[in-house]
């Protein structure tokens, strides 16, 4: 199958290759860039070197049309609904990565990502691609939103409870996110003079643009709306992300159980770990995989954490992304994704 | 003022000497140390050129009684006990900075730390040395028992509202620690080889020996005893800790009232800052500094965050201890602790 | 084939297996291990899920004999000749990761390694490691010495000059290594601690323990001896070696040349990537491969600079150890070797 | 004494202020930034509480001049020779942090930093500001022309054996900087994500622009042009330079003699430390103070390393800049700069 990438020169842009590198199904035959178009792949992601001698090509739909048969889109956002529609009319499959078809409702692009939607018709049609939840609609999908780094830690932690029907109080969740998250732009937080020996909290309460997604999954789960807060902060590493999800519970819930819920919702989920009662995931031990470890601890009065790590440049990006390309075109699930974690 | 360290090869120790060679009034005349008494000062402090030349001194009860006239202690948990008691009993003012006297229940030493407490009649005589909130009583003390770096940070995060009888339902602590708060020992978390890039979570829910001091404080201060889950984190970075303390309130109440009382509580206190809303602390402002900074953020349905930071070696060991001493000398409150932090 | 690995728990211990866990053609069957013996081989590497439920074994060599065929030594130096006779009299192949039988003269190991050689006898059975240089020995050997860290990026970025008759007057080598190299020893200056923001020379000068290994290597490309001096540095990340070779040569010689020596010498290494004239490598380029990336800088008056980077654990010990059993055994060379680098 | 800053919203402009904070001598009455005029100094320096309220004046030279007296430079190369000449004519005395006035020849500017320099006549008025080399010429200076960081280690590094008339053959010198020396520019290179776990050489062989600064002060120390070959790398950390200095010298030479001539030549230095042979130094023992650390150590052939560290932003900056102001200003030399360095 020949694929395609829009932003092939991003951090995503580069797991994505990494990745499809190792697929026996596909061949990589658009590596289409923003601003470095005609310029050395190597330049950008100087560990590919099976690709010395290739350049980016141009952002050009025409020309990605015939050169590919199945799309990555990594842009920033509100870059994608630029290009999708025209991929998608020309009978195309393709994998958004950006925000740009994540929410159901286009009022929300105003609020939280700051632009109108202009085809909010094709919101519906966009399957939202977290793996574990929409694994058969994601299989029949044309259309896969991939979701956010974020959400796919958050949703995946707590969607055991919330569809078993568990009462939720509230719910505060404090990520740490490595420098990654944030690209390949230039934000002075994550230069290394500010970052190292640092941790920076930021869009701490209700106003991380990731919020209208994690709500609107979740109330999807459980048909009710979550009293939930959000607290993301940047950390002195480059990669993954770690939340600590903490739940009041309406009422008493032994955590055996709660972890029983758990096993049972991901018993088939080969990229989810969960954890035995006592054990503790540490970041590192998912670093470079599109793995995703959980633990739950019990709390006091009723309340409990669930602890979830992953790499979100992979599981929270690039891997999610390749997992659902994989079930919309039939191949094993964990094709290319049997990737071993760098430790130390 | 002739000063003498118990402990002084440790990071507290270092940290100790560090401070009180910037102070008018004390000379250092005791150095004592465990393992390395007879070795250099600067094998253990390699930036302390000042000392070059000078070697520890042996844990000697009777060298260090005729050598000083005020003692810190910053020996292992469980080390304070064997020397304290002589220390007070020859009429020598004590600062104690391992947990030996913050507790004021003797059986919370066997529960805890592991080991029975020795001297449980000295346990009411130590004033607890949260400076902020216990000035009065340090100022007279001749045993202070100097609070740990991850209390400190909490119950300053907390101390305004409990004070002033806010009915909080639920608290969940989620704080980062970098990895000079495991002290100079070998555990194998804080090496870099595993630590960097990583986030390691450790003793989360209800078994950090820090959580029998906070929750007893923190009844003192309410008359109450608190929902409060902990879940702590190793982040790769020395020094500081992060502490992000999410508060479900029984009632409502207004962001901008909760910083007031706040900024109230602490108006006299000239090393706690409260930031203005909207504003949030990052780690490496208050790094190398006896500071603290703190935000108050709304959350969902009567709920906050209040986020706390502060060097673990120094507002949360060593320059609270000195700030303690200046009380209980009657040198000016903040007299060597003008410290400036390194940034970036 | 089943493969054994005496000193599984370690850092190079888990790499030889991440490793050959990828190999299609062989089967872990005995991990010994030296303390952790009876431990889940996930407690020492949480990375390997994979190994759930399986325990190391314990160093003993008759169970060993019984469970592999093929035997990796990743023991502390001085213990491999304790149990690499008896392999080998067993009549089993062996490559030894530490340096127990990479000298060629005994009495080296008095002087630099601190023990007496039990059996002087073997030294000259076996084959040194380094496969570019050694390959057609490696196919032939029943035990191979697997080189150092510093020897392989030292010894590869001379090689190609001293082969071709090239004279040097002097050679300078600063390296800085990672803190993985220091193994999971519990030194001090590897602590996190310490490492953060630090760079840490050692041993500079004469002392290193890798410089006998280097000289008598060299000595045999180029049948002179080498007036090599040596300044190692400890530096703030976990791995990869990055060494940059001064040399002054003692006539005139065409940048151009040189390069084009080392593209020679190297053109059917598959591991070895000399870059073009005016490209630059960085380390974390080759991090989590087995590759080397060479470049050469004209210096001033008849000086240069080879740059060698390699991550130290993979070949500079289990890669390269992986590559060589691959030779021994009639695998590809390649052969779970084609890894990507994690980038960033 | 009253003191402006151009360009005090920079890295440097940051430490001029922290460190100018504790002179007893001097008021800071001008901050004049380029981009940021108008904005808090805390937006750009959040650990400088002590200017909460204050915000930073516009870069304009008739307010400059009514507002200080004595004025640093610390803004991009090239935009110094823009105000230096109307505060010269004002009589007003300055210390340019720039490369503007470092180099006597103006053709080295179009070369080496790409601009046509427009007052090559103040070129020779300049005194450059190694201060352990010119302190007299310092003291009598209208005009000082800060050096740079590398050549500040370099330079110090080599200056005892130059000035005594040591033949040196060769010389290669392996610098390795942290991320700041880069200011707060957005370079790719030092972002967290593409530095962390990263050794990046740049610019190595002869073409860092320092270069020329290096050799013309060699040159006047010696009377000679030297050898130098010079290889640059940035190193996953936020401060500091460790230079290794190889130098293959045209006779024998004891190591002791060698260091012997250093600690003649600083004897008088407060800042320079020449360890004691065996002893090395590591950065993080000189980091966030104005001291320079230097060993050295024998190599092979009549060869010998000098190692120096110091922290690029105080004795490469800031701090050899306000000890410069000390001596033009008649303070004692080490006002404001006796800062202990924060470890770990």
């Amino acid at each position: 199958m020949r694929v395609g990438i829009f932003g092939a020169s991003g951090f995503t842009g580069g797991e994505l290759i990494r990745i499809l590198l190792r697929h026996q199904g596909v061949e990589l035959t658009f590596l289409g860039a923003l601003t470095q178009a005609g310029e050395p792949v190597v330049s950008a992601h100087p560990h590919l070197s099976e690709f010395k001698g290739r350049n980016f090509d141009n952002l050009d739909v025409e020309e990605a049309l015939s050169k590919a048969d199945f799309f990555f889109i990594a842009l920033p956002h509100g870059r994608a609904v630029e290009v999708v529609p025209s991929l998608i009319s020309a009978g195309k499959k393709v994998i958004d990565l950006t925000a740009d078809f994540r929410l159901g409702n286009s009022s929300d692009y105003v609020n939280w990502y700051g632009f109108e939607h202009s085809r909010p018709d094709l919101l519906n049609q966009a399957v939202y691609g977290l793996t574990e939840i929409y694994r058969e609609e994601i299989k029949k999908a044309q259309l896969v939103a991939n979701p956010g780094c974020y959400p796919t830690a958050v949703i995946l932690g707590l969607a055991p409870l919330l569809s078993s029907g568990v009462k939720i109080q509230n719910v505060s969740v404090v990520a740490v996110s490595g420098s990654s998250g944030a690209g390949r732009g230039r934000d002075e937080k994550v230069s290394f003079s500010i970052l190292s020996e640092n941790l920076i909290p930021y869009k701490v309460g209700f106003v991380h643009q990731h919020l209208p997604e994690i709500l609107e999954q979740t109330q999807k789960l459980s048909g009710q709306s979550l009293n939930l807060s959000f607290c993301p902060i940047i950390g002195p590493y480059s990669r993954g992300i770690l939340a600590t999800i903490f739940l009041s519970l309406s009422e008493s819930c032994k955590i055996f159980e709660i972890r029983a819920l758990f096993q049972n919702f991901y018993q088939r989920a080969d990229f989810i770990k969960v954890l035995k009662l006592g054990e503790l995931p540490q970041l590192k031990s998912v670093r470079g995989t599109n793995l995703v470890k959980i633990s739950v601890v019990e709390g006091k009065d009723n309340a409990c954490y669930v602890i979830v790590c992953l790499d979100n440049l992979i599981k929270g990006a690039a891997g999610q992304a390749v997992q659902n390309m994989n079930l919309m075109e039939n191949f094993p699930e964990t094709e290319a994704l049997e990737l071993s974690p760098l430790y130390p």
